[in-house]
């Protein structure tokens, strides 16, 4: 992180991580709403989505407190944004898709990969593990989302590059700070091209190479 | 915990988990042969629902040895019970109901939500993260048995008020306790008023406010 | 450990853990093919596979680093064989059978079994948390497995002893070093009996007794 005032890059890094707890949370409350979960269980799928993720990355790390315990105000913020969003949605008679979902949650995938592999690199993690607890960090929230809503998680069923986005963004992060470039400049770097590899796989319809089983069905 | 015997009080939470977790452990028993598991399946559901909540309190805490690691004859216990459930239900050829567990199924919410609020506050967590966990103490363990049993958990679905209760009961713990309460009437009070909310929602059919889509279905 | 050298001893666990993951891992290439899971789903399932069980094990021994974290050229191995045996999946047009993963698990339950109960013995656990710890290295990770692919795992369902054979293999090995048997002779003969039990299990249609509830259906 050669350059950078570590004050700046840590405001980036809160600022980043509010914005995508808030796009993943949401994407709980739509999730839950289509289940038709009650009000509780919409909250605790919310909070698994938007929490989920970095608490499976700080177990392993085993980094306590973890970060939803030791800024405890981001459970009060989670509370109010879901009971808005349920108040809101009820209001307006809005049906959630998943089409509109998709945009915030490109941005919660950009956010958290960045974040969360920094900060597995900055436990000393070598880097294939930075770069795998960077994709947890981005992915498990909605994996456990999608558990506890008893479906099998999108992101390893959808054949769209997802968590692959992810995992590509980590290996930019580890690759410029290597290059020796600013850490907030590697970060918001890393963001936006995990970002915009989802955008560019939803807009140009990219597909996994899928494997196929060997019976034609 | 003014005013309070520590050794009473450490009696008064053995026995009150001792309770609870036979109460889950026979909601897994019967969750487990409702879906013909076989008898390891059941008794690891059994085990699930019983230790599962506060393992997960235990693991955010990063407290160790578990409590069924330093009380390890709680295994005996629980294998033990599972097999005389086992016994028991197939000699008097019951079919085990979801009814006929919500009464012990109350008692146990209403203890682990005391038992586990207090064992976050003593580890010195702000008072939304100790609700929090003592919520997730008593409400957990139900839902890995339920994702285990591939059902989408009940606590988030049957519309009728559960964790809710849990996190009410929770807050009347913080309450008492910065009123100066002794700390074993303030345990007692919280277990009672949890499992009374429950019993209360069963009995009068209490619904949440349910989050609808807009459009009718 | 009388007697054994510790170099003798954790080479033979390294090889074990090295030989289960592998079967494990292809474990879980196979179910994650029959979901029709895309590229980056039937490699995180296979992780899952093989090294959750692991990962359980450690979280609940507080063992860090984890070992997959500590020897980070095992995710690279995983990565390589998912890869590889994807694209002999396809080249072959081979149908993945459950029939036909039966021998590696089974040799992977007896592995890991024994170097599960092993470590928690190391650890200073007392028998019946090791011998559970064994169980669940074993074990869990097929569950985990299972639980993502959103089926009520195998290994809890289907009335065939697997769980039970990797209970009695870890207090074979309790036995044997109360004993005072070679360590790594010991373990072998754990992870022999294990896969032999589960190999008997297979070829004589041994079934657990089966809890049946009283009504007929």
């Amino acid at each position: 992180m050669a350059g950078s005032a570590p004050w700046v890059l840590s405001q980036v890094q809160v600022v980043a991580e509010a914005v995508a707890t808030v796009a993943f949370a949401l994407s709980g409350v739509i999730e839950g709403a289509r289940k038709r979960l009650d009000a509780v269980g919409i909250c605790v799928v919310a909070g698994l989505a938007a929490f989920g993720g970095g608490t499976v990355r700080d177990v392993v790390l085993d980094r306590r407190p973890l970060f939803w315990v030791e800024h405890a105000g981001w459970l009060w913020a989670l509370l109010a944004l879901c009971i808005g969003a349920m108040a809101f949605m009820r209001a307006r008679h809005l049906e959630p898709t998943e089409r509109a979902m998709q945009w915030p949650d490109a941005l919660g995938l950009g956010l958290f990969t960045a974040s969360g592999t920094q900060i597995a690199l900055d436990s000393g993690m070598p880097a294939i593990v930075a770069v795998l607890l960077g994709m947890v960090t981005a992915v498990f929230g909605g994996v456990l989302r999608d558990v506890v809503c008893n479906e099998i998680p999108r992101a390893f069923h959808d054949h769209r590059p997802y968590a692959i986005c992810a995992f590509t963004g980590g290996w930019v992060l580890v690759a410029t700070q290597a290059a020796g470039l600013d850490g907030g400049l590697a970060l918001t770097l890393t963001a936006l091209l995990t970002t915009g590899l989802r955008a560019a796989a939803l807009v140009r319809d990219w597909r996994l190479p899928a494997w196929q089983a060997g019976r034609p069905d």
